[in-house]
């Protein structure tokens, strides 16, 4: 038979104990709520700047506004009131390749280039040529560069990089993701600005996390942004709105009398 | 038509504003987690005493070891590597009435008991009488009291009521929940602790929060729960071995050779 | 320690036995899908009229239009195409109390009121005053009863009853929810449909199902219809359109140069 | 503005109507479920040949023993018994690319390598050297070969095969299958069956189905199971042994006495 063996906590009648901390006495009431994600995900306390620096991150996703997750969560609750857990996960299910992926894309093609091991004496500049000439053949889009909103610059982006210099963070990664959009814009004549996801795709490989886990950091934040949202929601209900005209409009063409179009 | 509106957040090209906040000269990189998701739920900045007392019911909520919760979305994992975020949302489905529910039954009837605006002379003695007896004349356990691995104390409690007296929030509701308890014992005859949920109950009405949104606490601690799980399940899985023990157990009885039973 | 125990499958290297038969022999090529819903459910093969009544019941409940559920599926497959799966979980998480619980609401105070072993000579029609009179005191509305579209008739109530008479299952449960509905408009002097979800409740207990599974027929129905729905919006998408009209007038309050409001 | 459309269904008063028919007159009591879903997802009624084996292809996925996505749903139900859909949803979150994705991988193939329109003369025999190497060269598994149990020989296959043959939907996909697996034994010196998804696969080609909703009939099929899953578990449960084993076991090397490990 195989283990089952986890190394994240334990408790006994009088003790519970997390990351090897006792929780009640070194953590309840000491470490705020980002602190304590970073010791359940890596184990260890985080130093001043690792807080600084992961917070920041996390926050950056909780909230972007009335995306199609929190419309999801939003009408999910209120045909499901009796659930609020199940329309935070359906919420959640919708931080897939098309929103959080890019986050995740742009920390995999970091870490692929650039592993943790890699020599000092790494030429970053070639590696970012790379990056940019296999997305161009797969035609696939960079991810971590432009945005549709933010077409010029990603105000977030800006901020972060100085929060990762000012704490020491401003490392290989961070300057390789800086090459690989220079390399962008250069072989494809376009303007495009690099978004938030790519500064935390890259700040998530200076902090030492895998590439696969950084899609957890926008479903952690996210968690936070949709209860928001259904606490609005409870007293300032958009669902049923977008519900009838949806309805409406997406069958008005096959109804007695409709035009035929 | 209705309406569409929501006052949480807007953007433009340049400029990101949350609760009225700027959020890359306000908000990133100066408030933790803890305290932007007590902006994003109630719209203000919180004071040092509610951070303190938030961060802590909050963090006290992530992390509860091997829970169904945490075997759930590390299966779902294991079976849909592709979709991190669904594993997490598969987890938090089961957060459910027999998990964050007695968090919420409390701050229920806490709140159905004792109005915001209720009397500052209202008998609180008479209160906690009358919700025992309805909680015993319907046979249902009260929620917030006993706990199966804590039978005599919840570690945690004792811990959260210090850290609310501390900060200023040990008010009506700690204190009708501590008679609550005391008329339980009385009314039961049998020793029972205050458990962590019902203290979270009781102080998420010291608060302000409605009694609704108190399991969406739970939610959004448990997503960062469940992220550190699953990236241990990464390198260090259980879940083939559970599927595998359960699967063969549970139809062993009815395999040809097997004895009846 | 417990039991781990099911009876529902089994299987070795050369053989699948579902529900006691044979999977490959007895039932691929020869059970329709729903004729295998009633043998997984229920352990036995269904009768000619069990199937009838039973097919009915859950095609009944395959497609119901543009609903919430079916949106949040769309919204949430244009945002992780990489999980079908999990966009049909995010739909089905909004078949929750206000949606298919009225079928649950229905199947409950119908088994409630007359359990399966009621002595034949129950009085029907005092069972009807008393469960009108019961949701009339608490001011909630009785399940099964009233539609917004369907405000006369249910065009699917008249044809699930004449199949449930054709087929041998329309006794004391349609008749009893007959009688309720019959009440209901006595006593708010209203006119009211029985509704699809109100018939499928008595038929569900006509066939023996017990009222905390009807709510699953929906689950299992809709799960197809969502499938439907998703290939649809595989080559005709509505999401992003939903999204952008959604996010554009939620916050346009918000934005710099909005009127006061 | 773009365009927000479907062309599933419409309602009004008096009429429902689905895919073009009088739901009430054309469909209910008349089609069973699989022909119902034929319809939701095609927009024609099934041949009796389409029929037998669009229903064969469906129940042969509804029920696979104790699986995770099993295990998954009934834990979640026993958390929240409250929302019986959010247990169904958390199941079916599992049904991703190690699991349905194999049927989904299979289908993707053998469309990729033949497309509908390809030449009658199309040499079928070259196309699955080329498949075959093509998998080899990744070092990544066949979809569609191989299985845990049914080492020799999946017992559903041949069924399979049979049930197509006899309908007439034994064509070029069927065969292709047949030679990648020729292929595949051959290239490696290893016996390995066709499974089940890979037959599925294939006649879902057969059909004239998109390989990206292949998933989606697991996911359909699925639904039916787990809710017979959780009808089960209501009365008969396994949850809570499940947890407590798996808790137990997965921290006692952390707990005080343990053996240095």
């Amino acid at each position: 038979m195989g283990n089952i063996r986890s190394d994240i906590a334990w408790s006994t009648a009088d003790r519970i104990v997390v990351r090897g901390k006792n929780f009640t006495d070194e953590i309840l009431g000491k470490l705020n709520l980002g602190d304590f994600a970073w010791l359940q995900l890596t184990g260890t306390m985080p130093t001043p700047q690792q807080s600084t620096v992961f917070n920041a991150i996390i926050v950056a996703l909780v909230e972007h506004g009335m995306t199609p997750s929190v419309i999801v969560a939003r009408m999910t609750y209120s045909c499901a009131p009796e659930a609020l857990q199940s329309a935070v996960a359906a919420g959640l299910c919708g931080l897939g390749n098309n929103v959080v992926g890019s986050m995740e894309g742009a920390a995999r093609y970091l870490t692929e280039a650039l592993p943790k091991d890699a020599p000092a004496d790494t030429e970053l500049e070639s590696l970012a040529v790379q990056i940019v000439a296999r997305f161009r053949k797969d035609k696939t889009p960079i991810p971590g560069l432009g945005h549709v909103v933010h077409t010029q610059l990603d105000p977030r982006t800006t901020r972060l990089f100085t929060i990762a210099e000012e704490n020491g963070f401003s490392g290989r990664y961070v300057r390789l993701l800086q090459l690989v959009h220079a390399e962008a814009q250069r072989a494809t004549g376009k303007q495009m600005p690099i978004n938030a996801t790519g500064v935390i795709g890259a700040l998530s490989c200076e902090l030492g996390f895998p590439w696969k886990i950084t899609r957890g950091f926008g479903v952690m934040a996210r968690a936070i942004g949709l209860v928001g949202h259904l606490l609005e929601e409870s007293t300032q209900p958009i669902s049923r709105e977008v519900w009838s005209r949806t309805e409406h409009e997406s069958s008005s063409h096959l109804r007695p009398g409709a035009a035929a179009s």
